[in-house]
Order: structure tokens, then C-alpha cells, then sequence
């Protein structure tokens, strides 16, 4: 017989899944209520109303996919995407190739505009590409939590809408931790997840979209066959868990049946919203831009390297250099194992090359930022690495006056 | 700004959502864990075990899909369809229309075999129609919610093992709360939900499959572009998010980057799994069976009449002819705003006519049995319907006392 889980409490600093706040974590002790319940069906109307405001839209368009993140972002391309539309991925990171799977699947015909990882495109080379290549759809990364990169887009965004090109943005680590402002830059469909700056557990998806996208989801809608048998569409969409013109219907007045809404994950973005929202958007990109410079000011003190251009670096994802000669398995084990604080490795061409420290949603804290900083001293000097020792939790302290 | 949740406490005895034991809702108030943190691997290795009890299989392949039961539907049809492919899909209910318009999707060759909703199929005509089509994979819904059906499984499995045919059954309403024995019917995949007999918020799918679907998957595994670019398939499943031999990869050792899987999810179903395990199944099954006996004994003492054949009634619903001159939702509406109590209507041609009493999981007890029948016999007075008066919980109280 298995017993009760007995979890660790960790210091959760990677880009994801982050700690919950106990709010969020008592939200989905709240008994269940019926999918049709009408104190249901409020709660859901308000997570629809309270998705917007970090997304800063006035969007009709925006709801929750019970899925995680990824979900969401293969509900907005393939809600657009029909075979042999051309879609272009500027590629700066890991995250944009999934962008391009999931497109590829799709039948898409998909351009990749690549580039080394180490900094972000200059608008006006994405611009290029659209001119040349003319896709249907651009679909992007706002914020790269692979190499911590944060990708501009109002520019792209402005082009698109007066050439008439989807613009698809992932906000997956931005969204809640840096601004994202749908409506300003043009974004036709932004994605976003809840295990990051949101601070809800991880397996949700977020989205909006505007009236342009809601156009064609509108003729792509097929009535689902256990409903009606002449509803039929030949343009339908391919997938039925993940059908936009679907779900939509499911979380609008129609209450269309489609799936059974996730309860108690509805119950905790309800709380974590409501935790975003009562501390001010602003308030909250200020948080995480305070610690951010932290960390930033501790890493640097320890006399260790970022990656990538600093101008460009998101709030929400520090990486950082692994110096010659120091296993970096090891010193993320240790820091586990002995302080209980977790970090991360990255991905591809990076992979063993940095470390990630994140800063997202409630485990952005100053607390989590100076024991992080304390242990990840204590592990370096463990495993031999020449750090400046004593000075990274100091400079850190300083910022953190400056800013009183 | 909108206030805390206050939910109503509902006695829920429809078919799904149910109620969640409080031992789940407090599990989900277990902090966050990494998704590959040692201890939250332990916890998801440990779900993968026991998923396979209440599935009564020793298959290899178990695990959790980040989505509600229709994404584990989908997941196993879009695994092994691929375009053209022969899909036979016997209908006695709403359901099997949910399938149809999965595998359609999937650009199957859909054939139906449809009858009145009334009663299950012989299983000698299903083989008959096996012979005559040819189909590669035949699609079957195990307990249908919507009429209360239950379609015996073993000889139908038996033919498509013995005759290269895929067998998939959704066991979504059945699992945990009626026999379901994958190994012995000869199921290929199986398909069940945490929402109904396992009293876990929805949210998740729970799938099964054995060896001779592994192989199928295996041979359309493709890597995802973000982790390798040389790995590609042309046979690769067409969506990313529900592709099962990625999605076994993530749950395997190999624990190759998908999805973030939903943490306080896997704590919420690692505890329900572990009551199931804890009362045994056979002794839910008996709970379950013990419980409709009662509901259905209460329904006829009233005078009331049972929708559709009795013989094969799942013992997880009790649907409930609607008696003429009563308005359906009228009453439901008195049972939910007076006494908290929430029955379903059905859906398609049994729309206004039938109730449904739902008996899953942890709703399936004793008392929430009792006070449906009295609130039920209350509200259906008022509306003016002509019943036997208290007889209803009388006749219930008797068969729990046979059972004492």
C-alpha cells in the first residue's frame, strides 16, 4: 500500500512551476460545485473577466484551457492554422521549436527565422521576414525562459494588424511578471499558463483573442456530433479537446457541453488572480523587476557570468554562466538536497552550459531571493568554484535598501 | 474587485462532477514540487501503479493526461488513426457520437452502428458488423451517462484480439465504480476519467494500453523539434499536446521533457487512487451496487419509472422517466436552490425526459442516497406530481438494512 505523500518544502527558484501562495493552495480545498451550478458558472465568469486584466486587453475572447500551457498554444495555432498556411517562427530559444511542432503538425508550412540564442531579433529583421516570406500567421515567444531573452513586439505587432497577418504571442513567462499588453501591440492571440508568474499550480492555459481571430474560429465552428447531427463543417478544426470555437461557446452565455471544467484548478486561478489583481499589475512587475536586480546584483558580486545580452534579459529568468570546471548537476543536487532550493539546467545548446535561476509569481519573494543567493554561495564554494565570497547576499541587501 | 469564493455546499449526485473526499481537497493544499524533483517523480511513478488497479491490468503503459476525460478520448484515437483508417463505432448513446466526431476529425472512415437508446447491443451483432466493415479499430463507450447503460465488453474484445482489430473503450463513468477488467475483455486502450467513480476533481484523464499499441505509437514517435531536429516521423500523431508515445516518454525513466505536469492534480489523484485502493475495489464496486439499489428500490417505491432496460443498467446512474405534466427543470432547479441538492437532465432525444440520479465515487454513500430520495419525493410534490408519499426513503432504508 502506498502511503500519504510526505513532499519536501521547497525554495522553488526555477521558471516554473513556482511555488503557490497558501491563498491559492486553500482555494482548492473549497468543496466541489457542479460544472452547471449557477455559483459555478459565476466563478468562471469572473476567472473570464480577471484573465484580462495581465493580459491588458478589452478582448470579448478570454478563458482558461484545461490543459497546460502547451495546450493553449495548440489551441490558438491550429484554431488559425488550415494545411498549407504558412506560418513564420522567429526562432531566438528553445520554445519557439515548439511553436513550429506544433505548426508542423498542423500542415503548416512553417519558415524559421533562426539566430544564435544569446539575444533577442531586432523588429525590423522580423518585419523583413514578413515582407519576403508573407506568411498568414507570425507566431513568437515573448519571453524565452531557455535562455531568458524577452523578445519587443509592438512593432511587429503594428505591422501585422495593418497587413493583415496573425500575430500569435506565447506569454507563457512573461504574463503577470513583465507587461504584456495585447491590445498596445497588436497581438491577435496571446497564451499564457498559471505555474509561472501566475503562482497557481501547473494545468491550466490562459487565452485571449480578438475579433479577428473569433471571425475565423467562427467559420471553422462545428457543432460537436453528440449534439446535433447537421451541424457539420468541412473546415472544422482537427482537434475537438482543443477546439477555440468550441470552448468558447462552453465559457460564453451558450454553455455549449464540452468538457467537464476543472473544478478545483478553476478555484485556485480564481484566487491567484484575485492575489495578481489586488496587489496592482504594476505592483507586481515591480516586484519582480526588484528582485530580478537582486539576483542580477548578487550573481554579478559573486564574481559569476550571465548569459546572453542584459539589456534584453526578462525580469522573470536569470541564466547564468556555469564556470569551467564545475559540474553543474552537482552543485543543483546539492542545493536540493541539503537547502532544499531548486534552480534549473536549460535546454539544447545551453544545456550544461548555464544554470537558470527564475523569479516568478509567489517564489518571487525577498526571502527566496537571499536564501537562494546564500545557498547557491554555500554550494559553489562547496564543489571548489573562486567566487568573491560574502558578497553576493550583501549586494543583494543593498538593492533590496535602495529600494525601502 | 471580486471577492473570495463562497461556495455552496452541494450534495452532488449527478454523473459527474462529484464530490471529492475531504482527504482529496486537502491533499491538493500539499506545497508545489518541481516537475522532476525526486519526490514528485516518486509521487507520479506511484500514481502510474495505481491507476492499474481499478483497470485490473498488469499492462506496462499507465498514466495520467494533464486534461479532462474527453483529451484522454482524443489522445488514444488520434495515437493509432491515421487518415483513411476504418474506425467501427457501435452507438447506443450520446457518447459514442464523441468518439465519431474524434475519429472524424482524425480523418477516420467512421462507420456507425446505431440503435435506440434504450438498451446495449448483443455482442454478437457488433461481431457481425466487425466481420462485414473490417474496420482497424473499433470504438466502444463502456457505461453510457447519458441513458445508464452498461454494454458488456468480453466477447467483443475477445474477436478483435483474436482478429488484429483495435479495441478502445471508454471507461469514464464506469471506472472505479463497476468492474472494469482491460487484461480479461482483451481491451486494447482504456480511457477513464477523476471526476466520476474516483471523486477527484475533473481535470484529468486516466489511460491504459498494452503492448500492441506501444508498438503502433513507437512507430510514430517523433521527438520534439525543440529537443532534437533530426528526429522526425512522417507518420507522427497530429497533435503535440495529446501524443501518447511523447506523453509515456515524460511518465517513463526516460522523463523526456513535455508538458509541466499538473502538480496539485497528481496529489489530488494519488490520494483518491490510494482510497480506492485503501477500501478495495471489489468492496467499491459493492458500495456502488449496494447505493443503486437503494436509489432505484426508493425511484419505484414512488411510483416513478426507470428509463430503458434494467438488466443492464450501470449501477453508477439511475435515469428517471420524467412523469407527463411535470416540468423537468423546475424541479431540478427546487432540489439545487432549496435543499442543495443537484441531479442531471440527459442530453439529445432524452432531453426533457428523463432525470438522472448520478452514484460515483465518494457521492455514492448512504446519506447523500437518502436525502436525494426525501428531497426528490419533496419537490416532485410540490410540483403537483402524484407519488407515493413516503415510501420512497422507506424502501431505501429497507435495503440498506438487508445489506447491514
Amino acid at each position: 500500500m502506498y502511503s500519504e505523500i510526505n513532499a519536501p518544502i521547497r525554495t522553488i527558484m526555477t521558471p516554473g512551476p513556482v511555488e503557490a501562495h497558501p491563498r491559492v493552495l486553500r482555494a482548492m480545498g473549497i468543496p466541489i460545485l457542479g460544472q452547471f451550478d449557477p455559483a459555478f458558472l459565476k466563478i468562471m465568469d469572473e476567472v473570464k473577466e480577471m484573465i484580462k486584466v495581465p493580459f491588458q486587453t478589452k478582448n470579448e475572447q478570454a478563458f482558461a484551457i484545461d490543459g497546460t500551457s502547451r495546450s493553449g498554444l495548440e489551441a490558438a495555432l491550429i484554431g488559425l492554422i488550415e494545411p498549407g498556411d504558412k506560418v513564420l517562427i522567429p526562432a531566438y530559444g528553445r520554445f519557439a521549436y515548439l511553436l513550429g511542432e506544433i505548426s508542423e503538425r498542423a500542415k503548416a508550412d512553417v519558415v524559421y527565422l533562426e539566430k544564435e540564442w544569446d539575444s533577442i531579433f531586432d523588429q525590423s529583421d522580423i518585419i523583413q521576414a514578413i515582407k519576403e516570406h508573407q506568411p498568414k500567421i507570425v507566431a513568437l515567444i515573448h519571453g524565452e525562459t531557455a535562455n531568458g531573452q524577452m523578445q519587443p513586439l509592438e512593432k511587429i505587432g503594428e505591422y501585422c494588424q495593418e497587413n493583415d497577418v496573425f500575430f500569435v504571442v506565447d506569454t507563457v513567462a512573461t504574463y503577470g511578471g513583465a507587461p504584456v499588453k495585447v491590445d498596445e501591440w497588436g497581438i491577435d492571440i496571446a497564451i499564457a499558463g498559471t505555474q509561472k508568474c501566475v503562482g497557481v499550480p501547473s494545468g491550466m492555459s490562459l487565452i485571449t483573442y480578438n475579433e479577428r481571430v473569433e471571425k475565423v474560429l467562427t467559420s471553422r465552428y462545428q457543432k460537436e456530433l453528440g449534439l446535433s447531427k447537421d451541424f457539420r463543417n468541412e473546415r472544422h478544426i482537427s482537434s475537438n479537446y482543443l477546439d477555440l470555437s468550441q470552448l468558447q461557446r462552453y465559457w460564453s452565455n451558450e454553455r455549449i457541453n464540452h468538457h467537464t471544467e476543472a473544478t478545483s484548478m478553476i478555484y485556485a486561478l480564481h484566487e491567484g488572480l484575485r492575489l495578481m489583481i489586488q496587489e496592482g499589475i504594476e505592483n507586481g512587475y515591480e516586484r519582480h523587476r526588484v528582485n530580478d536586480e537582486a539576483i542580477q546584483a548578487g550573481i554579478a558580486a559573486m564574481g559569476l557570468k550571465l548569459y546572453g545580452d542584459l539589456e534584453t534579459k526578462m525580469p522573470t529568468v536569470t541564466p547564468i554562466l556555469i564556470p569551467e570546471g564545475i559540474d553543474g548537476e552537482a552543485v543543483r543536487s546539492m542545493l536540493l538536497n541539503e537547502f532544499g532550493v531548486e534552480i534549473a539546467s536549460s535546454f539544447g545548446p545551453l544545456q550544461g552550459k548555464i544554470w537558470r535561476i527564475g523569479n516568478m509569481g509567489f517564489s518571487s519573494r525577498k526571502e527566496n531571493v537571499l536564501h537562494v543567493l546564500a545557498a547557491f554561495e554555500a554550494a559553489l564554494v562547496f564543489h571548489g568554484a573562486e567566487i568573491n565570497r560574502g558578497e553576493g547576499v550583501m549586494a543583494a541587501l543593498r538593492v533590496y535598501q535602495e529600494h525601502k
